[in-house]
């Protein structure tokens, strides 16, 4: 097996042979660009890793790991548009350095390509792959719905928000793995395990992202700090602290989301101060370790050699 | 075989007991209520139809047949915002009655949805739809591309414009007819054919809603004539007539074409005479019949019984 960096130059070699700018260029220019603005591309290395795992040479699964990129890409295009987001990996976002209908419409397009890239593949593994593609990326829509219902929500049940935060990231992390395993032919326990696998560790993930995006450090984190609570988002750290603080606290955490100061930097400390003291913080913390630990059971159940593990 | 009514009945009752709004409802309802707004069924009759005359009953083909009308209306949500269109069939659109955002998203959703509809068929008939549709959707972004791009250009070529129509909506027609075929398992010489079939009717059926825009009869139109004219579309009338004009004209004609007056009767009536004079009307029923000639030319191809022809 390779390392992860030189999964990720294979899979880039790939994308630039793949994505290729044609006509009509309006079309075809924001998929590339999109797909050259970077990112860590942990999904496609993930088909990548996973095929090999199963003993099936990476190569085999290089077309699906594209389309899970694809699909990626697709999603942070509309969403940005949905967003308003300016900026996207510090680059302009395509509905900003083009138009919304570019935007749209690009985005669409890229949709049908990731169907399109499964096609490399033979009857049955064709329909396995584009049948798990279609009911993640269904997954991934309501997921973007909750967020988006979320916002105008006052209430928000913590097991909505897991709900949402599964559907919305950690069903592709789930499906990456499980279309390597597809490729490869491996067991039906084993793809099913390794669905698992992703998906528990992609909750943990997201936990983890919205923990750190109050309490990471910035050096670390790659991002500053904060930038949940800035935009008043009801993220577990918030729900549960709702929850376990008194009347007065969960008042005044209210309260704090209901502003948007300028400078924002009291009102993250005090937002993050309520989140220590009624014990979300801890809570998340424990949440995360609960779905870790979880994720490695189902690894635990997949039959391979253990160094694979 | 049914008539049409009927085939449209059954195709209603399918589309009824299938599309039914779920969690989360504001991903779900638009694609309801778009479905719901009426229209001719044009496209899943077709799929209907030919699965009839390939000699399946009509039944096997309702999936598709959704999957072909969830796919249009896909196209419809999304296109009504690029064209910022306040109204579909006389009814809100869906990013006016709801918002940009749930027209994006739930357009996104539906376009998952008509794949999703296909996995009711077996692997290779399921490759073989999946396949097609793919091709098909692809072209039909390009094709509204094509479409927006020739808005900002000055000149637009016959080619590219028949090219443009071809994509953004023929290419559909022959889709649907060609799924009936699939699914009825017939040769591969009936499905091409059948296909060719509905791609140059679809082209010639556009070219007629074009001339009609014109020239057509409100009553029998069932719109308003003029659209085209008002909003400066570059159609073949517009096309044809600019290159047949004498400089003079041609200047007169892009004249007309700059300018969006309140009151457009007197604008529609010089264009329109144009269109006459330049001898642009009668290329354009030319160019209709000739489109209709090939189609029924691709359709004697077809391995048939003369009555179902």
């Amino acid at each position: 097996m390779l390392s992860i960096s030189q999964y990720r130059e294979r899979f880039l070699d790939h994308l630039e042979n793949k994505i290729i700018t044609k006509e009509p260029v309006n079309l075809y220019a924001p998929m590339e660009y999109i797909l050259q603005l970077g990112g860590k591309r942990l999904r496609p290395i993930l088909v990548l890793l996973s095929a090999e795992v199963f003993n099936t040479n990476y190569e085999k699964a290089l077309d699906a790991a594209l389309a899970i990129e694809v699909f990626h890409n697709f999603s942070l295009i509309h969403d940005d548009i949905m967003d308003a987001a300016p900026l996207r990996r510090g680059k302009e976002t395509v509905h900003e350095k083009w138009d919304l209908n570019t935007g749209i419409l690009s985005g669409d397009a890229m949709l049908i390509n990731a169907y399109q890239l499964f096609e490399n593949y033979d009857g049955n593994i064709f329909k396995e792959l584009a049948r798990l593609f279609t009911r993640t990326a269904i997954r991934v829509c309501e997921g973007q719905q909750y967020d988006m219902d979320f916002e105008s929500r006052e209430i928000v049940e913590i097991d909505e928000y897991l709900k949402m935060i599964e559907y919305k990231t950690a069903v592709l992390v789930g499906a990456s793995l499980q279309m390597g395993a597809i490729i490869a032919e491996t067991s039906e326990e084993n793809k099913n395990a390794v669905y698992e696998f992703g998906r528990l560790l992609g909750i943990a993930f997201q936990l983890q992202d919205d923990y750190l995006d109050a309490f990471g450090d910035p050096e670390t984190f790659g991002k500053q700090t904060g930038g949940d609570i800035i935009k008043n988002k009801k993220t577990f750290l918030y729900i549960t602290a709702l929850q376990k603080s008194d009347i007065a606290e969960a008042r005044q955490l209210e309260d704090l989301y209901s502003i948007n100061p300028v400078d924002s930097t009291g009102k993250i400390e005090a937002v993050k101060n309520i989140f220590k003291e009624s014990g979300a913080a801890l809570l998340a913390r424990e949440e995360i370790q609960k779905y870790t630990n979880k994720a490695f059971e189902a690894l635990n159940r997949m039959d391979l050699q253990e160094q694979k593990k």
